[in-house]
């Protein structure tokens, strides 16, 4: 079996993830699917919508065979960072593939501008180093760095988010390993784009607008995704009561900003040059989440990385920490198998390069931050579904027999 | 003017208290009644119902002349440092008297019992650890301790506890200082009683215990507690919509001990012998303050200091800030005072061992515990009123006019 690896989040699966599935196999030729999924916290430095088993479910239904989670290290991170978890875990788990959406589409620019980059990463990083100082944002500072370097070669735009990540993906991959990077044209017009039209394809960010602005109606977004989607999206809500956003966490946030000494701040992780103090004081008088990070930000910070640095925040992750957690991924913890993916792992369990874990009860140490994730995750939920979500966390994988649908 | 002192909580006021007054008003022959009261967390580890602004008007209505704050680092304490820290504010403001109730109703007994504990001390001390260490909790032990070493003679009932503060009153009068101790008798049968019958004297708890069973109604305890309290708590609940108990600050506790590892707890004031892993351990199980509290309550530990423990955690309070926060008292930060109170520390203000707090904003770095306490305590209410409260924190004391009833 040729199998595809690919990173996703699928906050919520929509359409557009099952076109991603779908032309990826078409590209690669590939006979299974697995992917590496955030947990129950995203790049973007924010909650998932519903949890990590909902989000397997709706993978599962929709054409994944495998699901791993992205360790919460990882998950939550700068881009190097998050592909270098993830494409780590396809790696270990021995995908032939991986296959991103990107704005390019092709993959010999990415090819062309990783070989241009290991020549010349020593100029490339101090300029990043340099463009930082000047005031600006990583990510526009990397940008800026790119076009100095690469002194305008137009190889491959670099100010498109998922071309940024495509490239790191690239990076990411290792001599040592054989899994061949690939890419496909996304069709979306604007990644962050947040206006949910008519067309069946749409942003998760809008699609989350949409569910936000409408009073958690899943109807209001059935164009834009799969019926399976609707059908977990609708069954959290029945047994939850609730899609999660920052807000929820608002209170715990504030109280933990408050209670904290300028120092204990300064010891977590993200939180740099100052930050902690216009954190205390932002947070003693902002009414809301949003009122919060539009009091903290400057043209320094973006939005996402004030959100990472309130997510290290709220889950009490120290520099230390995370710096040791986020060298290599440790181990392949399943969230869900169709039968075809169960195949697989029986089949390649004993090549794989990390631990494959599917009794997480016998890993309770290694597991410790991704449990506490799901944990801090739960706590807006009422205390029987809190119980439900830490139990949740020992009991076996999800596990989809497609012939019966189960 | 002969001054009065009395350490109280008002918890709220009602007319045990006011009995406590003219009582001790009579007992001395004193002009002035000045009052040490906690702020917004009480000795045994739980929030005021209303916040200490609200409980300063009760006294100054109810004919208390001046309030001062007792800090969080003594309010909220076993008996020793809470005796430690209310004396030496009423010292430090050079009254002339200090009267407390008790059971015993005499002054005689405490002081002769304080005699020969001085000659017995190091006797005593050794034979609290010895009881301590075979598994009783520190009050029992301190009871028992005396009974050995005062082999059965029957000088003070030290199982009553107003007789055990009382003693650590006098026990905390300095030789140097020339405050005199007295005591009137307690007119309620059982300080713990929670059953609130017709009687106009009823126990603080039992009035808190109704005001919760019966919505919050203040009607239901318009018996117990003066016109002036009634007021009060109908304008409290007016604008902040709330009484507080520990099941409002639940949900930041859970949180607090989930997200903190267990070396951190450990860390924590009053966090002792593995105690951080039962706390831990609870947390994630409990559904509320209470069910929390049963779960970790063993012989051991008193319900009071596992309160206490969970209130340092709450706050975030170190063993070492603690510790040298309540060594002495530092300053005497103003409440609120009446007119005569006013003349009183106009005319003796000079003479004051400690400095005289009336514009808190000059003093914040002194203050950062007792506003984190109020910030804190705030945390429950709305935005709105979170912030009043903050504002609050930095504004004139409590000025009443009697004459005016202002």
């Amino acid at each position: 079996m040729k199998s595809l690896g690919i990173v996703v989040e699928y906050n919520p699966f929509h359409n557009g993830h099952a076109y991603h599935i779908q032309e990826s196999l078409k590209a690669t030729g590939a006979d299974l699917v697995i992917a590496v999924m955030s947990g129950n916290f995203l790049q973007r430095g924010e909650p998932a919508l519903v949890n990590k088993w909902a989000r397997t479910k709706m993978a599962l239904k929709a054409g994944v065979d495998i699901v791993f989670e992205l360790p919460f290290p990882f998950a939550a991170q700068q881009a190097d960072i998050f592909a270098r978890g993830a494409i780590g875990i396809l790696e270990a788990a021995r995908c032939n593939f991986v296959c991103f959406g990107s704005e390019e589409g092709q993959i010999e620019p990415f090819l062309q501008v990783q070989s241009f980059m290991s020549q010349c990463q020593t100029e490339y990083n101090s300029s990043v180093k340099e463009f930082s100082k000047a005031g600006y944002s990583y990510p526009k500072a990397s940008s800026l760095a790119f076009k100095k370097v690469a002194q305008d070669t137009e190889l491959l735009d670099l100010s498109k988010p998922n071309n940024i990540l495509g490239l790191q993906y690239v990076q990411a991959i290792k001599d040592s390993y054989s899994i061949q990077p690939c890419t496909i044209q996304r069709i979306m017009a604007d990644y962050h784009s947040t206006e949910l039209g008519t067309h069946p394809i749409a942003s998760a960010t809008s699609i989350r607008k949409r569910l936000f602005e409408e009073s958690l109606s899943i109807d209001s977004v059935k164009n834009q995704v799969p019926s399976s989607t609707v059908k977990e999206l609708l069954h959290y809500l029945n047994q939850y009561e609730a899609f999660h956003n920052w807000e929820l966490y608002w209170p715990l946030l504030q109280y933990k900003i408050i209670s904290s000494s300028s120092s204990e701040l300064a010891g977590i992780y993200e939180v740099e040059e100052g930050l902690q103090n216009r954190f205390k004081g932002a947070a003693e008088s902002a009414a809301s989440f949003k009122e919060f990070m539009e009091s903290v930000k400057t043209k320094r910070y973006t939005w996402t990385r004030l959100q990472r640095v309130s997510l290290n925040i709220l889950m009490n992750r120290s520099k230390d920490q995370m710096a040791a957690e986020s060298r290599e991924p440790a181990y392949l913890r399943l969230l869900g198998a169709t039968d075809k993916g169960r195949q697989y792992l029986h089949q390649q369990k004993k090549k794989f390069d990390l631990p494959l874990i599917t009794k997480p009860s016998s890993y309770k140490e290694k597991l410790e931050t991704d449990i506490l994730a799901s944990m801090i995750h739960a706590l807006p939920l009422n205390p029987a579904n809190q119980t439900l979500i830490r139990k949740r966390e020992f009991q076996p994988p999800v596990f989809l027999d497609h012939e019966k649908g189960s």
